[in-house]
C-alpha cells in the first residue's frame, strides 16, 4: 500500500519565515506526532494528507504575530498545528469537490483511495484538531476555531449554491470569500496576538490583517483560474468558468458590458458546450482583469495598515511583505 | 428550492424517555435555533440535515443519567444538542459512503443535493458542535468530544481498509464497532454523568454503559443485514455482503466451517457476481446467526450491569430498560 511521496519543493514564500525557523520546525514535530494512527492504514493516510498543505502560511501568520510580542509557548505551537489541521481537512473536501487528481505534484486522496476515504480522512483532521485546541487551559481559542471552521463551511456551502448565479454581486462574492478564505487566515492572526497577550486593539489589528490578506489571496487565486501560467499553477486555466463559479472578473465584466452583449455571454456561460476559451477572450476585450487586480492590491494594502497598531519588529516587517508576496503571484 | 418534509413516525423508543420529556423538548428547540443561517440554502440544508437523525438516543442518554443525580443544567442540554449533531454529521457523510437515497423516509442530502453539497453540511454540522461545545466554562466537554468524534473517524477509515479483508478477526471487529458506534454513546453518557457531579466510579459505570449498549447495539444492526425485515429496516437484506464488509456473523461462519468448505465460500465471497441470497442461503445451515444473538445479548447485559454503581432512581430503571429494546430489533 505504501507508495514514496514525491517531496514537493520548498515554497518561495517559506523564506520570510526565517525569524521562526525554529518554531516552524516544532509545528511540524508536533503535525508528525499528532498525525499518526497506531492502524497502518490510517496512519498512511494521515502521513499523506499531512504533505497536502505547502506553505503553511496559516500557522506561520499566527506566529509572526506572537513572536513580535516576545516568546512563542507551547500553547501557540499547537495552535500553529491545529489550524494546519483544520485548512488540511478543507484541502482534503476540496479535493473530492472538485474531482481533483493532483496536490504539489502528489495524487490526492481522493483520486488514490477513492472519496470515501477522503471524506473520513477530512473527518478526522478536523476533529483532531479540535480535540488539539480543546487541550488548551482555556476554552477561547476552541471557541474562535470551532466559529471560523463553521463559517468556512458556510462559505463553501454558500458558493456551491451560487453557481450558475450570474447576477452574484460583488458584495455577496466578497463575504464568500472572506467567509470561505479569510476567516481561517483572521482566526490564526487573531489567536497569535490574543495569546501573546496582545491588547484589544492589536486583536483587532491582528484580525483586520488576517482577514484583508485572505480576501486579497483569494481574489488573486481567483484571477489566476483566468490569467494563470498553467505550468506555474499547475491547474488548467478556466476550471472556475467551466464550474460555472461566478467569481470577481466575471461578475465586473458582466456589470460592465452593454445588455445586448450580456445576453450573449450568459447564454454562451448557460450553454451545454460551454468553452472556456471563448470566455478568456472576452476578458482579453474588457478591463475586468485589472479591475480585479487592482481590488486584490487595495485588500493587500488594508493589510498593511492594518500593521500600524503593532510595536516595530522583524516579524512586523516579514508581515507586512507577506502581502506584496501574494500580489506578485497575479504578475 | 424548498420541499416539504415527511414528518417521520416517533420512534417507539421516543415512549421510554418521559422523564426527561420536558429537557428532550429544550433539546430539539436548541437543536433549531443554533441549526439556522441567514442564507436561505445554506439553512435549508441545516433544516433537512436536523431531521434526519430519529431516535435522539445519544442526547437521551446524556440527559437520563445527568438527571438520575438531580435536575438538568443548561450546559447539559448544549451537550446534548452537540453530541446529536456529531451523531447527525456522521449520518450525513455515511450516507455519501453508502450513497444512500433515503433515510428514515426522507431523501438523503447527498442524494438530493448531491455529495458536495453533503459533505459540506457533514463539516457544518461538525464544526458547530465544537463551537458549542466550546462555550462551556471548561474545556472537558471539548476533549472529550473532539477525542471520541476522532475515534469515530478512525473506527470508520478502519472499517474500509477491512473491505474484502474476510479473516478479520472477532476482536478487530468488536475494536472497529466500539470505536464507529459505542464510543459516542459512551462519551454521551460519560458527560451526562460527570456534569451531574458523579463520582469517578459512577463516571467509569456511565461510560461501560454506553460502551456496552454501542456495541449491542452495533452487532444487532449488522445481523439485521442478514435477518432483518426489509419492510421493517427500510435496508435491502445482503448490502454489508455486497459492500465486502466482514461483520461478526460472517467472521463466526468462516471459522467454524471445514478449510474446504471456507475455500468456496471466500471464493465465492470475492467473485465479481458476489450474490446476496446464496450468502445469506449459508447463514440458515449455520449457528453464525444465533452465536451473534447471542454476543448481542452478553454486551447488553454488561450494559445492564454496568448500572449497578448508580443509586435507584426512575432513570436508572428506563436506561435498564434501553438495552432489552435494542435486542428486540433482532428478533
Amino acid at each position: 500500500m505504501l507508495k514514496p511521496l514525491v517531496e514537493p519543493k520548498q515554497h518561495p514564500l517559506t523564506d520570510l519565515y526565517a525569524p521562526i525557523a525554529a518554531e516552524m520546525t516544532q509545528v511540524e514535530s508536533l503535525l508528525k506526532t499528532e498525525l499518526t494512527s497506531k492502524y497502518e492504514f490510517v496512519d498512511e493516510l494521515l502521513r499523506k494528507s499531512n504533505r497536502l498543505s505547502g506553505k503553511r502560511l496559516r500557522p506561520a501568520l499566527l506566529l509572526l504575530f506572537a513572536k513580535s510580542f516576545g516568546d512563542i509557548t507551547e500553547d501557540q505551537i499547537k495552535l500553529a498545528a491545529a489550524i494546519e489541521m483544520i485548512h488540511t481537512a478543507t484541502l482534503v473536501h476540496d479535493d473530492i469537490l472538485d474531482s481533483a487528481e493532483q496536490r504539489r505534484h502528489n495524487s490526492t486522496i481522493n483520486y488514490e483511495y477513492g472519496n470515501q476515504t477522503a471524506i473520513l480522512t477530512g473527518d478526522f483532521l478536523f476533529s483532531h484538531a479540535f480535540f488539539l485546541t480543546s487541550t488548551l487551559p482555556t476554552t477561547f481559542a476552541a471557541q474562535e476555531i470551532g466559529r471560523s471552521t463553521n463559517k468556512v463551511c458556510e462559505g463553501e456551502m454558500r458558493q456551491i449554491g451560487t453557481k450558475d448565479q450570474f447576477d452574484l454581486s460583488q458584495k455577496e462574492y466578497l463575504e464568500i470569500i472572506d467567509a470561505k478564505t479569510a476567516v481561517l487566515c483572521s482566526c490564526a492572526t487573531k489567536l497569535g496576538t490574543h495569546y501573546a497577550g496582545g491588547t484589544d486593539a492589536e486583536v483587532d489589528a491582528a484580525a483586520a490583517y488576517g482577514t484583508n490578506l485572505g480576501i486579497a489571496f483569494q481574489i488573486v487565486d481567483d484571477l489566476l483560474d483566468i490569467v494563470g501560467d498553467e505550468s506555474k499553477t499547475g491547474k488548467s486555466l478556466g476550471t472556475d468558468l467551466e464550474q460555472r463559479k461566478p467569481t470577481l472578473p466575471l461578475i465586473h465584466l458582466l456589470d460592465s458590458v452593454a445588455d445586448s452583449e450580456k445576453s450573449l455571454y450568459l447564454n454562451s456561460l448557460r450553454s451545454d458546450d460551454l468553452n472556456p476559451a471563448t470566455i478568456l477572450d472576452w476578458f482579453s476585450k474588457s478591463d475586468s482583469v485589472n479591475f480585479s487586480k487592482t481590488m486584490a492590491i487595495h485588500y493587500a494594502k488594508k493589510a498593511v495598515d492594518a500593521l500600524g497598531q503593532l510595536q516595530a519588529s522583524p516579524e512586523k516587517e516579514i508581515l507586512a511583505a507577506i502581502p506584496h508576496f501574494v500580489l506578485e503571484r497575479s504578475h
